[in-house]
């Protein structure tokens, strides 16, 4: 297969250099396929707003130069002696997680996602002490534990959301104990950005009964008729929330900025779960008899495994949902960082990575 | 079956006249049995923090005369003419709960603790609009779907910690998923009050790995040697918490004043789970990472249902697991409240209520 005139070894990938977070393009090599690795010439990769937080530093452990993205479908180009899952020519997807120690309670039960030794797609460091870079590049090298194979049924840019934003809400809901279906299961969406459109439409793809909650009334046509959710429920609106009191049995809480919790809570019915999605550090509170009085739980959920991304790519492909996704071309990543910055996009975007011109500024960052 | 000279249809409490708290005598005319009615002799009650907390109005929802307790054992005298569960001479128990709606999700799922319309044991109000009054009393009258038999291998006094202390903790264990039997299930108690003590025999009545958390080293002889806890940890001892990060299946939060989460939650590994015990009225705090990254959660549990206090009283009955009590006369009651407030008593006092002359005072209190 082509490699668009590189040397297979090598990626052009678009790269932050400092906090600013503004990217352009980078040469650098990928590591030789090891026994076990997959090279994968990537074809799209969606754009999460983590990406943002590590290309700017807002989280303080960003190592520069750093390639993001960890939404990544391609297609196998090259596979190592020992890799018996993939052969050249598949459609593969790699996610938030490139490695882990396989040894600890997480690893060994399937979920490696919580390895204290877990290795990111970028910004980190790889077995070999070289840095780890993500899906804004022409290609990656990835251990084939945490390469999994996009259904047939899925074309690859509606696939590519599912590695990240799609499977942050379907483990939980997994886990949670929260997937039958049916609409007598009712679940609510705080929130409608990445994770929170695809939240309402895996709710609904259950068969549940899907609020989803916001903070105007801007997104109501948006919930109700592009994303077909059953209930819209403005939070500042205190008659239509006292109205829905005791009546969910989930909230998955895609707000990614500190916020009251206790308005949520009482939404809750018996058993209910508030899941927080969002990384948030400043302290949340609440006050125990809100919990006790409906034996209600906060939660936290962090990504999924492998395995959950298998099956959240397998329930899309079953039930024929589709994301809705703006497709970028490479030369537009700053411009479309900026508009998911200010929540300017329906929902997703997704790079074109294999259509776009890589290296049409190279010469000159590289000079 | 003779009333030690009382007419059945009055009874001789002790009461809190005022928000000082203090128990004395008081006569009160009991509910005709009705139908669905059993009227009981109390024989044993327990002692419960709770009653502390509503004879002082620490709550601020407390109405006088009010005749406390709520961890009732006694014999069957009568029983309504639609009653078929129970005839005279059994021993029953009755918990915190007299009455509920019968229509809400909570009740028809036999939760009937969390029904809105519940209705307390002592200092509420009945459907026949009079004050409800507990089982610091010669007798209460009680709607049979409220009453619990008592196994015949449990002694009463025995039996009597169980109706909150004891389904307090083995409902949460039950609905939270941790009933697992086995040591690879290790889970700890917070604190060593009555509920705590509980939890300690119950979590390793489940053949649960326990570890017992308290502020000082002081318990330690206790949590070991007596209740047969596999570790002890001091909170406070830094070495030891990091040592035990991320070891922990459940806590049981039993600490009825505010503190920090944070320590606590940093001890549960995947999955694990905080269930408070203690209605904290100052919020309490966390950060969404530490939920995420272990995919934790935060949950709080009220007493149990009818249908968990029976499974709770069987449980105690097939292990064989002795609560540790003491049993004191009526004359002690509020000598044994003051005990309780300073933490001491291991574990819970019994009041010997039918053993007690009652009305010892009556005539001057009376008057």
């Amino acid at each position: 297969m082509a490699t668009e005139g590189l040397d297979m070894r090598t990626a052009v990938g678009w790269a932050a250099r400092d906090a600013g977070g503004h990217l352009s393009p980078y040469t650098y090599n990928l590591r030789k396929t090891g026994p076990e690795d997959v090279l994968v010439k990537v074809l799209y990769c969606g754009i999460c707003h983590t990406d943002i937080h590590q290309a700017r530093n807002h989280l303080g452990m960003s190592k520069y130069p750093m390639v993001p993205g960890h939404e990544v479908v391609g297609e196998v180009e090259e596979v190592g002696t020992e890799v018996t899952k993939y052969r050249a020519g598949d459609v593969v997807g790699i996610g938030l997680i490139v490695g882990c120690c396989r040894q600890c309670h997480p690893c060994k039960s399937n979920n490696e996602q919580y390895c204290n030794k877990k290795i990111w797609s970028y910004n980190d460091v790889y077995t070999d002490g070289k840095p780890t870079h993500g899906g804004f590049s022409s290609a990656m090298v990835v251990d084939q534990k945490f390469v999994v194979k996009i259904p047939p049924g899925l074309a690859p840019e509606q696939a590519a959301p599912l590695l990240c934003a799609g499977v942050t809400v379907y483990s939980p809901l997994k886990r949670f104990g929260l997937t039958s279906s049916g609409l007598r299961v009712r679940g609510a969406i705080l929130g409608l950005g990445g994770v929170g459109h695809m939240g309402v439409m895996i709710a609904k793809a259950m068969g549940h009964h899907v609020t989803v909650i916001s903070s105007s009334d801007r997104k109501r046509g948006e919930a109700m008729d592009h994303l077909g959710a059953d209930a819209y429920l403005v939070s500042s609106d205190a008659a239509a929330m006292a109205a829905a009191a005791d009546t969910l049995d989930y909230i998955i809480d895609t707000v990614p900025v500190h916020h009251a919790l206790e308005p949520y809570i009482s939404l809750l019915r018996l058993d209910g779960k508030l899941l927080i999605m969002g990384v948030i550090g400043q302290p949340m509170s609440f006050v125990s008899p809100m919990l006790m009085l409906g034996r209600k739980s906060i939660g936290g959920s962090f990504v999924g495994s492998v395995e959950e991304t298998e099956e959240t790519l397998a329930f899309f492909e079953a039930k024929g949902v589709t994301s809705q996704i703006e497709v970028v071309k490479m030369g537009y990543l700053n411009e479309a960082l900026e508009r998911l910055e200010r929540n300017d996009v329906r929902y997703r975007f997704i790079v074109d990575v294999a259509g776009s011109n890589l290296d049409h500024t190279l010469s000159s960052e590289t000079a």
